[in-house]
């Protein structure tokens, strides 16, 4: 079978008429297959007949996306600790039961953090206009301002580092953190990733010296009118002080006016009504299907369960935990039966505090019974997947990714790279476990117009692109449970 | 630079982390490159950083975005003919004057097809409920049906060889086509492929054997309930019969229906206002850059500026000419001057008739000062660009695509691949003509739930995506401006 062509010692895919003669070809022998076992020539061609298999179940006959469509609509967001988290934990643990797989809760604390009323963020001009409302989110996490709010004088930074230098000049003053993402990066987390420092710590770099609140420009690669929420972490050292997120637009108006205006002469007032409640028991939910020859062996796919108290959370992560359900359900609806153990777990509150992953990771290095050989998690939302990126401990790294490697050509006819990188937040925390990790990769372009706002929501989900993705996930396991890694 | 990572024998794409590192790096190198040039190593270098440059400009000064969303919302539909066909002539025009480029209209006489008042298609089942609507749209090219409509009997059938094998059993009937696209296609352009026989020839297949009209169901990947148009082609053998298409939800109710419903007991009413005016004259809109060395060799980008009369053809196909617009902008932004000549050109009359590309190619062929060499066309929307495929003929292909793959490693860092395959309908026409040609090849998997309908608005196009449409046809033009082909 030609999944490939060699050009001048480059493989260059064939992509499209090529590929597709060929799909059209192996779905023909596929279904061919299914109804009279045929001979097949060598492991390859069977194993690329299993995976176009896995393929025409994901696209006719996955739940994915009816799973996801019932959860956002009839639950919505599901910050951790709140009653809709806990209702997306009977929810889900209900699918798996129906489902047939095994399951499970897994008890964590977590976090319970409650917005309150709605917020507020005005710049007031002295003795002009009236006060012009901005768009904006308290950041999760978040003290609130007190039921007076806050007025005092903004500061605009770009940096963390331009308020270490900036020192005691931010002392009783708001802070606005105004570092744009950068839209250069053709991968959005890249950019995500560069920006985020300012709404992770920020609150905490201006309370060092003596400022009143903090104000963060959204983490979106557009310019538009939607606060995207998000965590911030307190360094405990210093006092804790309010943050909230701005639209992007309105950062964008506030600096103008902090140019246009004489210093001094603009006031932010900022309230907010949020407050951490302390901790609360939430869970994990795990469903499995047990291996036939090596049930002590364990592969786990997963996503988050909670989400922001947004939107829907639907590609974040409604998605990925809707995908990790799929895997197993797409298993079990073509009469896979793994040899290994495989696993889903929704992990509860990556969001704000990580203590699902830590949860699943604490039990997973103490149980003596148990091996890890694989996890992957998709929390990157449900768009069209275009790979895998690896992880693991170096010294592993190299020869598992060899393996991994050598079913490239299985996986390239479906657009799918595999490549080094990280993995998932919530698996992480079972890297020093050393074995093998992933994060699925969808195309990250469209992600930050949604993440972490008002706008995440069953719309903007597309059924092929969110099928795709569980296919993907199938397909890879289906290797590493055939041939161990 | 490693942008490639060799594993097993096989070349693995390094993808999320380490690829981003390395486009940080070259982002940094470009950055530096520009404002103080430093000698570079290798040509292979120097075309990296300098692709490196076009990403930059596109992702932050890109007009394609803007001038779509101007030209969907003040312009909206165009169809060939149509007063804002004539408007969208004017507006990529003066456009393009207003950048500096060297623009023209090229005439060509373009089929004047008008829908007039909206159709109704009713299912009628005898002495009971109240008929039943459904949502639907006149086939493009289509008669009417006369101000008193049709009413007859219906038979569902999934493919144009079934009539053949009704022969006279549909004289005097309406024929329903409804065979679905196929979901389990990874391109979904291959399942329109493989159902768009139905809409484009089932009219005269039907009339063949004396049928009065046909119903054909909606070509969308989902079960939705838009219906979608899209132009029929009448066989001048036989009558001409009108032809409605209906959403995939009701193609699905109407079976049903047909079904559950006693055997001739289930009629339908169809109604349709539309005709063929004629022809009247409409345009290309070209704009060029002229080349400093090569001015006679000209190298085409473009898609075509008609689209049907519902929606905005905003991705179809008024993203692939910004694009094309794009292009030259972008050199002309960064200071590229071209040794060959960059020649936009905007397309009439795709969608109904393909004049436009005709008109291009019968005037090129003419010319013997002007030699083609390249020609580019993005008619497949505004999504994630994933490659190019590429098609010329059989004699000339192979040398030509050597030469193109060996820019594979410069491209596959932003997710392109290189193909064989088809390029676009406008620029087919030129095949004879010996020159290569692509089309760009981006995401497929929402086209289907937008093309040719309401829905095909400017609110669906992603801005990043379609930035990297115009980068990647930026870079590979650039290439071979530069190299020649």
């Amino acid at each position: 079978m030609r999944l490939l062509i060699v050009v001048l010692g480059l493989i260059i895919p064939t992509f499209f008429n090529d590929s597709s003669e060929l799909q059209a070809k192996v779905l023909t022998d596929s279904t061919k297959h299914i109804s009279q076992p045929q001979p097949v020539q060598n492991p390859t061609d069977e194993d690329a007949l299993f995976i176009r298999k896995i393929y025409d179940a994901a696209l006719t006959e996955s739940m994915s996306y009816p799973w996801l469509k019932d959860m956002c609509l009839k639950i919505g967001h599901r910050l951790s600790g709140s009653p809709q988290a806990a209702r997306a934990v009977q929810y889900t643990r209900l699918m798996m039961d129906t489902c047939g797989f095994l399951t499970r809760l897994q008890p964590c604390m977590v976090p319970r953090w409650v917005r309150g009323e709605k917020e507020t963020v005005r710049i007031m001009k002295s003795g002009k206009s009236l006060p012009l409302s901005l768009r904006c989110l308290a950041i999760g996490n978040s003290v609130g301002t007190g039921p007076k709010g806050i007025t005092a004088e903004v500061i605009e930074v770009k940096s963390l580092d331009e308020v270490d230098n900036l020192g005691e000049k931010v002392k009783g003053k708001i802070v606005f953190y105004n570092r744009p993402m950068d839209r250069k990066q053709i991968h959005t987390f890249m950019a995500y990733g560069g920006a985020g420092d300012q709404r992770r710590s920020g609150a905490s770099r201006a309370a060092k010296y003596g400022a009143l609140g903090v104000l963060v420009r959204s983490l979106s690669t557009e310019l538009d009118n939607w606060p995207h929420t998000g965590a911030l972490v307190y360094d405990e050292q210093y006092a804790k002080i309010p943050a909230i997120c701005i639209a992007t637009n309105d950062a964008e108006k506030l600096s103008k006016t902090l140019r246009d205006e004489p210093r001094g002469s603009v006031k932010i007032f900022m309230k907010s009504n949020c407050q951490m409640l302390g901790e609360v028991e939430s869970h994990n939910v795990i469903g499995e299907i047990k291996g036939s020859e090596f049930p002590n062996e364990i592969i786990v796919v997963g996503g988050h369960l909670d989400s922001w108290d947004v939107g829907q959370g639907a590609h974040d992560d409604g998605a990925g935990c809707m995908q990790s359900m799929d895997v197993l359900y797409l298993m079990k609806r073509i009469g896979y039966k793994p040899k290994r153990t495989i696993r889903c777990v929704l992990f509860m509150n990556e969001e704000n505090g990580l203590k699902g992953g830590l949860k699943y990771a604490e039990e997973a290095k103490a149980n003596a019974n148990e091996k890890h050989i694989f996890a992957v998690e998709s929390d990157a939302g449900g768009f069209s997947p275009r790979g895998f990126s690896f992880d693991a401990e170096a010294d592993i790294f190299t020869e598992k990714f060899k393996k991994v490697s050598s079913w490239d050509k299985l996986l390239q006819p479906y657009g799918l790279e595999l490549s080094k990188g990280g993995s998932g937040a919530d698996i992480g925390p079972m890297k020093p476990m050393k074995f093998m990790m992933a994060g699925l990769r969808p195309d990250s372009q469209r992600y930050f117009d949604f993440h972490h706002t008002e706008q995440d929501k069953i719309e903007y989900v597309n059924r092929r692109e969110l099928e795709l993705g569980s296919a993907a996930m199938t397909s890879l396991i289906f290797l590493i449970d055939k041939y161990g890694l």
